[in-house]
C-alpha cells in the first residue's frame, strides 16, 4: 500500500499509545515496520514525543529509524538520551550515518561519548572522521561485503550468511587478497547462478571500476549512476579496498549538490538543512549576505549612470532605477528558488501557510536592511529627500518581491501546474513592474516632482 | 581501476582493431567489458564508427550497450542497423530503456521493426507505451522477480536461479497470488539467511509499500529514495503488480528533474536531450521563446514608466533602461544556467571551446531577434532614431550577456572554483553596468544628446 496510507493510518494510533503508556504497542512500532516509516509516522513530534516512543525499541531499530530523520533532528534527540542508551545507539548505526551525526556535535559532547563506545567502533569513526569533506571517504561505508579469491561459490555463500547482519550490502562482493588489495568483483545475482564447486577467481570481474578515497563525492555519485551500480568500491593509494559507496547515499549527494547549485544560481548561499528546518535567521542571513553584496554592485551602476548622464539634475531617479529593480527581483528569485527546491524534494506538504508567513517576515526584515544601506548609497549622490524615496522603494519592492516570489509557484502547485514555470526572470519582471510604480509614487508623494 | 583509466587505455586500441578489421578484437570489446564502459570508449565515434564495432558482439550485449548512449544517439545509430539485426537487438533490451527508444522512433519505422519482434515482447511494448508519459508506468520495468507464498525458502532460490537472467533485479522479491496481487516482498538479503524448509508467508513482509501505476514519476523517485529501497513495486486499481521502478531510474528521473526545474527557474524552456546534443536551433528556439515573452513583459514596464514619467521629452532613454538591462540579464541567466547544469552532470569535458563558440553564435542570433523587436516596441513611444539607439543596444548586451554568462562558469571551474557561485543575480549585475555603459555610448554617438 502507498507510504502515506501507512503513515495516516498509524500516526492517530500512536498518540493514542502514547497517551495509554502502551509499552508493548509502542516496542512493536519501533521493531516491526520499516525503519523510513517509522520515522515518517513520528514526521510532527516534538523530540521529546519521539524519544517517549523509540526508547521502547532495541538499538539496531533505534539506530535505523534515527537515520531516517534531518541531522538537525538528530541533534535534538541526541540531547535528550541518555549517554549509556546513546552510546549503544551509535555503535548500532551504519559507518557513514553515525559519522554524518557525530560530525555535527559539540566537542565536548563528542568526547564525552566516545569512551563509551566500543574500541572497534570507535577507530572505524575516527578513521572516517578524518577524510576531507566532500570527498569519496566522507560518504563511504566500511561495512561491504569481501570474500578471498580461492574459495568456492558454495563456500562464499556460506560467508556471506554470516557476514550479511553487518554489511551494508551483500548483493555487491569484492574480492580481495591478504593485503586487502581489490582484485575483482561478482554479484551476489551471479553468485548465485554458478555452480556451487567454482572458484570466485573464475567467477570474478577482474580489475573492477572503482574511485578513490580522496576524489571528489560528486564526480563519484555520477560515476555510479552512470554505471548504474548499486555500490562502487574505493581505494587507497595502494589499491586497497577502503570502502564502498551504496546507490542511495550516491543519489542523495546528487540531490543535495543540486540543491546547492540551484540555490547558489538564484542567489542564495547554500543551506545545509533543508529549507524548512534551516532557522529564521540563518535564512535571513544566507539570503542577505547575496542581496548586499548584488546592491553593492548595483551601487556601481548607480554611480556609472551618474558619469554617464551629464544632464540636468531633475534627472536623479534614473541614476537609481536599475538599482531598486534590481533588489526586488534579487529578493523574489531567491525565494521562489528556494520554494520551487523544497516542492521538488517534497519538502512543503502542510506547511504552506506556514511558508507564505515566514517569507513575508523574511522580506520585510531584507527589506529593512537593504533599504537603509541604498539609503546610505543615495547620500553620497543626492539629497535626504531623494534617499528616502529610494530607500522606501527598495523597502517596499523587496518584502513584496519576496512575497510574490515565494506564493507564485506554490499557487502554481496548488492549481496542478508546475511550479518552476513561474521562472526567476518572470518574477524580475513583474517586480520591474512593480518596483517602477511604487517608485514614482513614492517620488511624487514625498518630493513631489517626477523627473 | 578507475573508469578514466580504462577509457583511455582502450579508446586508442578500438581505433586500432577498427583500421585492421580486427574481428575477434571487437567481439572480445562488445562481451568481456562493463556495458557502460565500453559506450563510454566508443563515445566521440560516428554512428557509423560505432556500429562497426558493435555489429560484432551477440544481441544481448549490443542491446545492454545501446541503452547507455543518449537518446539522439540511440536513434541515428538505430537508422543504420538493419531491421533484421535492430530487432534482435530490440527484443533483448530491458523493457523500460526499449519503451525510451521506441517512444522516439517515427510511426513508419517503428510500424515497420514491431512484426519482427516476437509476440510476447511485442504485447508488452504496447502496454508499457500506453502509460502516460511522466508515470510510474512510463519508467517502470516489467521484468521483477516474483514468487508464491506457498513455497520454501530452498524452493525459492532454486527459482531464482532461473528467473534471475531475465529479472532486472533478483535482490528484491514479490510475492504475488495467482491473480498477480501483490501480497508481500522479500529481500534476497534475507531469504539466503533463513532456514531452508521456512516457508516464504512466513519469511515475507506483508502489505509492502508501492505505488500506482498512474503516480507521478517524480513523487515515485522521491519515494523510493527516501526509503533507501532499490526497487518499489508498481501496482494496478486492483494492487496487481504490474511493474517495478529501479533505483537506477529513480535517480535519472530526479536528475532529469533537477535539470529541468534549474532550466525553467533560468528562463530557458527545458531540453529534452543533454545541453552538448541540442541542435543549434532547438536550443534558440527554447531560449528565444523566453526571451521574448519577457521582452514583452519589460516593454509593459516602458509603458508602464511613461504614463509615470510626464516630465519633458528628453528623458526618453529611462523608458527603456529596464528593459534594455533585463534583455542582457536574462539572457546570461540562461547560459549560465545551461552551462553550469551541464558541468554538473560531467557533460561538458573536452567541449569547453566548442561551447563558448556556440553560445557566442546564439548570443548573436538572439540578439538580433530581439533587437529587431525592441526596435518595433520603442518606435511606438519615440522617434526611429532613438529607437535604433534601443536596438543596437538591445543586441549588443544580448551578445555579450550570452558570453559572459557561459564563460564565468566555465572559467571558474578552470581555477578550480564551484562554477555555480556565479549567480544568475551577480551575472545580471555585471550585464547592467555593460548595459547602462553601452546604452549612453550608442546614445551619444547615435542621437548626440544623453538625457
Amino acid at each position: 500500500m502507498p507510504a502515506s496510507v501507512y503513515t495516516s493510518l498509524l500516526q492517530p494510533d500512536v498518540r493514542i499509545m502514547l497517551a495509554e503508556h502502551d509499552e508493548a504497542g509502542l516496542r512493536e512500532l519501533c521493531t516491526a515496520f520499516y525503519p523510513a516509516l517509522v520515522a515518517e509516522v513520528l514526521d510532527g513530534m516534538t523530540p521529546e514525543q519521539t524519544w517517549d516512543v523509540l526508547r521502547h525499541g532495541d538499538p539496531p531499530h533505534q539506530a535505523e529509524i534515527l537515520a531516517f530523520f534531518s541531522l538537525p533532528f538528530q541533534m535534538s534527540l541526541v540531547e535528550l538520551i541518555d549517554r549509556e542508551s546513546l552510546s549503544r545507539i551509535v555503535e548500532e548505526m551504519s559507518a557513514d550515518d553515525r559519522v554524518d551525526l557525530l560530525e555535527r556535535m559539540d566537542v565536548e559532547h563528542f568526547e564525552a561519548l566516545m569512551p563509551l563506545i566500543a574500541q572497534a567502533e570507535r577507530a572505524e569513526i575516527r578513521k572516517l572522521l578524518s577524510y576531507p569533506e566532500d570527498s569519496a571517504g566522507a560518504i563511504m561505508t566500511t561495512e561491504y561485503a569481501s570474500l578471498p579469491a580461492d574459495i568456492t561459490a558454495h563456500d562464499a555463500l556460506e560467508r556471506l550468511r554470516i557476514q550479511a547482519p553487518s554489511r551494508e550490502t551483500i548483493y555487491y562482493i569484492y574480492i580481495t587478497d591478504e593485503e586487502r588489495r581489490l582484485l575483482g568483483f561478482l554479484s551476489l545475482r551471479k553468485l548465485i547462478q554458478a555452480k556451487p564447486s567454482t572458484k570466485l577467481s573464475s567467477l570474478m570481474d577482474r580489475d573492477p571500476i572503482s574511485v578513490k578515497v580522496t576524489d571528489d563525492q560528486e564526480d563519484v555519485a555520477n560515476e555510479l549512476l552512470r554505471y548504474d551500480f548499486l555500490a562502487i568500491p574505493v581505494v587507497d593509494d595502494q589499491n586497497r579496498l577502503v570502502g564502498i559507496v551504496t546507490h542511495d547515499d550516491a543519489a542523495d549527494v546528487l540531490q543535495e549538490e543540486a540543491t546547492e547549485d540551484a540555490h547558489l544560481l538564484g542567489g542564495v548561499q547554500p543551506l545545509e538543512d533543508g529549507y524548512l528546518d534551516t532557522p529564521f535567521f540563518t535564512l535571513a542571513r544566507k539570503r542577505g549576505v547575496w542581496l548586499v553584496i548584488l546592491l553593492g554592485a548595483a551601487s556601481m551602476t548607480a554611480q556609472v549612470l551618474g558619469w554617464l548622464d551629464n544632464s540636468d539634475s531633475g534627472t536623479w531617479m534614473v541614476l537609481f532605477l536599475p538599482m531598486v529593480l534590481a533588489s526586488g527581483g534579487n529578493a523574489g528569485s531567491q525565494s521562489a528558488t528556494l520554494v520551487i527546491r523544497a516542492l521538488a524534494l517534497d519538502e512543503t506538504e502542510g506547511h504552506v501557510h506556514w511558508i507564505a508567513w515566514r517569507e513575508a517576515r523574511i522580506g520585510a526584515c531584507l527589506g529593512a536592511v537593504l533599504a537603509a544601506l541604498s539609503v546610505v548609497v543615495a547620500l553620497w549622490m543626492v539629497g535626504w529627500r531623494e534617499s528616502l524615496v529610494v530607500g522606501s522603494t527598495v523597502f517596499l519592492v523587496v518584502t513584496m518581491g519576496t512575497i510574490v516570489g515565494a506564493m507564485l509557484p506554490l499557487g502554481l502547485k496548488r492549481i496542478g501546474l508546475d511550479p518552476a514555470i513561474m521562472s526567476n526572470p518572470m518574477i524580475a519582471a513583474l517586480s520591474d513592474m512593480m518596483g517602477v510604480v511604487i517608485y514614482y509614487t513614492a517620488a511624487n508623494w514625498m518630493v513631489g516632482t517626477v523627473a
